[in-house]
């Protein structure tokens, strides 16, 4: 890289059950970078995501939002997508427990597997197209959650069986377990069965004993309800 | 990186109207890499993506999946998920064309334009969601398909107000242009009205004079169908 990070405070823009919150929370963990979180309720008042303030920070109306002043340049920066900000956290501390291998080839099967869940599972579970199905299409949006997620995680363990170790991806923690882990969350609110998942949930006991990861689960965020 | 590449010749398991294939197309033809490309074909005899010899290379059954071999192991390696695939193109590439800047912020904004794309647009609209719709769910999947799109490129619209020259983030051609390209081609099968998209419509204009874009799209591949 050129430029060498020179970045003031980072500022989070979060929702405790937001899986891909969660996410940056995890990374942020991992990287020991202190942050601040102000909360935006994505249920409350409409959806909190959707006023004019928040709105003017992130045209998408969404949450994860990562915010920090550059200062050297005393620019305000402001990146949303939980991917983007994972990554960009990666290569903006890569020395603190990288969370990608060194190795390509190793590196492509841990972006396949975070990407599988980021873009085959949490899309077409996410609270938006549940709110859109059953407001406009009359579905049920717990027997749709259930099934996509179902299909999905049935893929994940199949990819697994030849990339794991104590991990997803051999025995060194990766963007492939902190996309895995919010997922069964959401996994269980949707009442999948998980129990044949064996890969799946060896894993899942191996990254739950890490302190990083407990500290970024939706119960032990300051906005959590009950 | 520590692994110096040398790979073999690149496979691609591609379906010509496939946009996730499409990214990949374009990403080869910008690395000027050769690739030769083996045909999935999603409708024909109930898709043969999910054929047992296909399962095996794939166990998540989709396209576009990469192989190759290094020839330094003699190991057969296989990447899924356009995501993951291009990203290891540009790191093993990195000296031709690169599609990510060398700023850690810029980065960061093109992985939010391709992720919003890829997350919050591509897999709603993705041929077997529309087909549980319309199939389990009686809903109609052009409609469906063409509000997704159109939420989606509007969030787009309003982020590249910010973030555009010549393309969609700067001056020069990036994963976020691989991206919307394909997207756009959706956004007209399923009848999105973009004049309004005043930065998408200028940024298409722009990209569509280059070649290895023009290259890459599904009417220029073998397997297209009339």
């Amino acid at each position: 890289m050129d430029s060498k990070p020179n970045f003031g405070k980072f500022i989070l823009y979060s929702y405790w059950r937001s899986s891909c919150s969660w996410r940056v929370r995890i990374v942020l963990n991992m990287k020991k970078i202190k942050y601040e979180q102000i909360h935006i309720h994505l249920l409350k008042e409409g959806g909190q995501q959707f006023t004019e303030e928040y709105t003017k920070l992130n045209p998408a109306q969404r949450v994860p939002l990562l915010v920090f002043e550059d200062l050297t340049t005393k620019k305000i920066h402001s990146i949303a997508e939980s991917s983007a900000i994972c990554e960009f956290l990666e290569e903006t501390y890569p020395e603190e427990t990288s969370l990608l291998s060194k190795d390509l080839v190793v590196r492509a099967k841990i972006r396949q597997i975070y990407n599988e869940i980021a873009c085959n599972i949490q899309p077409i579970q996410n609270l938006c197209v549940l709110q859109v199905l059953e407001k406009d299409y009359k579905g049920d949006k717990t027997e749709w959650a259930h099934n996509w997620i179902k299909w999905g995680l049935e893929e994940v363990e199949q990819i697994l069986v030849s990339s794991r170790g104590k991990f997803c991806v051999g025995d060194s923690v990766s963007f492939a377990d902190v996309y895995l882990v919010p997922q069964l969350y959401n996994a269980r609110r949707f009442k999948v069965d998980l129990s044949g998942f064996k890969n799946i949930l060896e894993i899942e006991k191996n990254v739950s004993e890490i302190e990083e990861f407990k500290n970024a689960i939706p119960e032990n965020q300051p906005d959590a309800e009950k």
